[in-house]
């Protein structure tokens, strides 16, 4: 017996399809929309179905936003000496969000891994050494994960740097992020590796 | 600096107002969109409008339906003096899903609730009786949550029932779901009430 109705199942299936949701969060986050407002429905529709139509990739960092260049590279209160290189647009926000960062962003749209096919050429790594060497760099920031594949991009980059650049200028400099325990952590809990990385990157207190 | 298109920001709101999705699963997901074809979007914002519109509550067990009654209610090979009763639609399709079952609902909306302002009068209980009243029922599975409130919910139909029905007639039969062991468990990890629980109804082997 068909229990559901088409509508149902086909909400349930458009769930289904986001990463990180499964069977039984799609079923509740669908019964759950049976009971708002159509008024709400049709403005996360909307909100949907106009995400692509009014975003454009910036052509020189690659961020999302509303115009090309964005807001950030457009702006003059950002230093474009100070390049920060990440992974995703997604990252960006973090980082803006602690304030701390006021040079500008290279977007690479993913990390070399290997087991997904992707090497450096499907990444825009081709693009930030163009970048690179047509500014005035002073440091480039790396910035992807400190996950297997983001480590190794980080080192992919440093050496294309090395081999494609640093023969023209000496004085770029290459900063990756700090390693070290979480704030709010315990070190009873903080694995092998991070406690010796914290241990290797400790300050004067 | 206003960093996120507005178009991103719409599409994170319309995440954030679902319950268990929070800011960062709301960016995660709203990002992750970002990258999927425009006909995916198309359908998704299509799924949610059309929603509510392709469905119905069923005027006799308040399940959602494509038509009125409902497929259960309406169906010749269910058992007509058998109701189940269940705090929510999405609980009809877990039931289901076993095969077990061969007779109809009754959906209450919810449990009582102090807390919350629900009350016997906010759920549908007053439909149930009635249901019960006029209709040739031989059993009334109460398959609220095992919860505080479904438990409550589960006593207070009890009760309606013994006060405004036993009299006419004393063979309804009321059961309610068996507590116990989940299967695939471990003793070691059950809490003292299911593990109670479970001793109580042992049966024979």
């Amino acid at each position: 017996m068909k229990i559901l109705p088409r509508s149902v199942e086909k909400l349930i299936e458009s769930f289904e399809k986001l990463p990180g949701i499964g069977p039984k969060t799609a079923n509740r986050l669908t019964f759950y929309l049976l009971h708002v407002p159509q008024i709400q429905l049709d403005e996360f529709g909307q909100a949907l179905s106009n995400l692509q139509k009014a975003t454009v990739f910036c052509s020189y960092c690659s961020n999302i936003g509303e115009s090309d260049p964005c807001v950030i590279c457009s702006s003059p209160d950002r230093d474009p000496s100070t390049i920060c290189v990440v992974e995703q647009p997604i990252d960006i926000l973090s980082i803006e969000k602690t304030g701390k960062y006021k040079g500008i962003y290279h977007v690479l749209g993913g990390a070399i891994n290997p087991l997904a096919n992707i090497g450096p050429d499907e990444i825009k790594i081709a693009e930030l050494i163009k970048r690179i060497k047509s500014g005035s760099i002073r440091e480039i920031i790396l910035a992807t994960n400190p996950s297997m594949e983001g480590e190794a991009t980080a080192m992919y980059i440093r050496q294309q740097i090395t081999d494609n650049i640093k023969h023209l200028t000496s004085n770029i400099k290459i900063t990756r992020l700090a390693h070290g325990l979480p704030v709010g952590a315990d070190i009873e809990y903080a694995d092998e590796i991070t406690l010796s990385r914290a241990l290797e990157g400790r300050r004067e207190y």
